[in-house]
């Protein structure tokens, strides 16, 4: 098998990163993100989310964030928007994509969302019909499709049939998400390959957690299928929010250079990203969640 | 490629990880360290080192620590003997291996031991001569095989030269080390592939750094080519001289739990390996250097 040549990589660090962080983050900060990360070279940035404050206050200010960045030709800006309410305050903001999302595990759908797999999809369906009117991308992020907090293991059929459901209601492209971390390269590739059955290989992007470091062997096993979309988060933002204290998202950096070593393209600027990583964790006051920003930060010390 | 169904790892921890610990550990701890590996189910323990104290006093007890070890049957014990005067030392407390070393880069060398690569390795012969008569195995620690802090990247071809130099003087088996931990998948596999120019398939282990998060991707990449021996520390002991800080050695426990996710056999126990790791971390008074410890530390306390 032939590994891709370049890879497209989507900073989910402003959106589900920041969403899980307990300092509050202002907007401008949050804009002064996505500037650097655009100028290091993401081409993909997932911004923010249009959810009711009362649930996500991280992110009420979506609005503001939104309309402050100067946007860069090249660059696509994706926000989750898990109702039609959502989408129709998103739509005035002019994402180029939404997102909606969708568990492999039943158990995690009825606890997190308080409704079966198949419910929550249909429940998307009118969110999904009017981005596509409006000419928006959509999305799908698949949770749990390797193992779940409340179900442990989760069978590759469970995908398959998640990523038909979201196939069936118009979604362009999905992201496997090993939401919990648990996933190993054999199993890892178990998910894309059950996504695969609904979905062309680039339109399915891998995500992978990095709360027992196993996001970058997973990340090679998903090349090796021919997988060339990924998501991570800048600084490795976004905590695991069912192992308190372990990481969560898969540091850019860390992904960006492994493909750099291997010779795989990317467009981006590994020294602009580690800025960008740097200027979010000196806000939050703490070091990046990277083992190669922490190993190049401490270099550039001496 | 078909990637092993079994792997055998080498704990380096007692000697490489506590080798570079500026707390002073007593014998008695490290013994306990080695009875709660081999507990965990470890088959080969690289334990100590007999070098001169004044260079390395974290090692002066290694005969307190070898003579305390209470022997358990199929595990082997290595130690690292850099000189004849070392081994003399070492053959009294009955290693079943001795290490020697060479480094894959001259600047590393010239630096680090004051002479060139040829040098080194002809200072070994009759260390491993003496080992080899007295029925003693003898592997060879190749540093420096991908990357080096002084001369950068290090070509395949300086990696065959030592590895030929090795085998030259009767070493049996070789460590393929990425000692600053910047190797990623092609690269570690070359510098492998430049080692099976030399040695066979059972011979050659991966030694692989967590500095940049790329050792466990580097591991599946080489049990992509078939090499099925790794060395690894528990808790990832040791960190990176070359970038303080940063981390060293690639923790047993995260290489173990790729292992197991992938169904590979590697005979321990995960969860006596974390608490191996948790007990010489708590005797340094901090978190193991282990996403897959840290994690499953917070999990048990849930």
């Amino acid at each position: 098998m032939s590994i891709p040549s370049r890879v497209r990589l989507i900073d989910v660090g402003p959106r589900d990163g920041l969403q899980n962080e307990k300092t509050p983050v202002p907007a401008a900060v949050k804009i002064e993100l996505v500037h650097r990360l655009q100028q290091a070279g993401l081409k993909e940035i997932e911004v923010t989310s249009y959810v009711s404050p009362k649930w996500v206050p991280q992110m009420a200010d979506n609005h503001e964030v939104m309309s402050g960045i100067t946007r860069q030709r090249g660059v696509a800006y994706s926000v989750l928007t898990p109702n039609l309410k959502g989408f129709e305050s998103a739509v005035l903001d002019r994402p180029d994509e939404i997102v909606v999302f969708g568990s492999a595990s039943e158990a995690f759908s009825q606890r997190n969302i308080n409704c079966s797999i198949a419910e929550s999809i249909e429940r998307f369906a009118p969110v999904v019909e009017a981005a596509l009117a409006a000419g928006i991308r959509v999305r799908g992020a698949m949770s749990c499709t390797v193992g779940c907090p409340y179900e442990g293991d989760i069978a590759p059929e469970r995908v398959a049939y998640l990523a038909g459901l979201l196939q069936g209601i118009g979604v362009q492209r999905v992201d496997v998400a090993d939401t919990i971390g648990v996933g190993t390269p054999r199993k890892v590739q178990k998910a894309l390959e059950a996504t695969l059955q609904h979905f062309g290989i680039d339109e399915v992007s891998g995500h992978f957690h990095d709360t027992y470091g196993q996001a970058l062997s997973n990340t090679l096993a998903a090349l090796e299928l021919g997988v060339w979309n990924f998501q991570s988060s800048v600084a490795g933002l976004g905590g695991c929010p069912y192992a308190k204290g372990a990481t969560g998202n898969v540091a850019t950096e860390d992904v960006v250079y492994m493909l750099q070593g291997m010779g795989i393209e990317t467009g981006i600027d590994l020294d602009l990203l580690i800025d960008a990583g740097a200027y979010i964790s000196d806000f939050l006051g703490r070091k990046p969640n990277s083992r190669v920003a922490v190993a190049l930060l401490t270099r550039r010390k001496h």
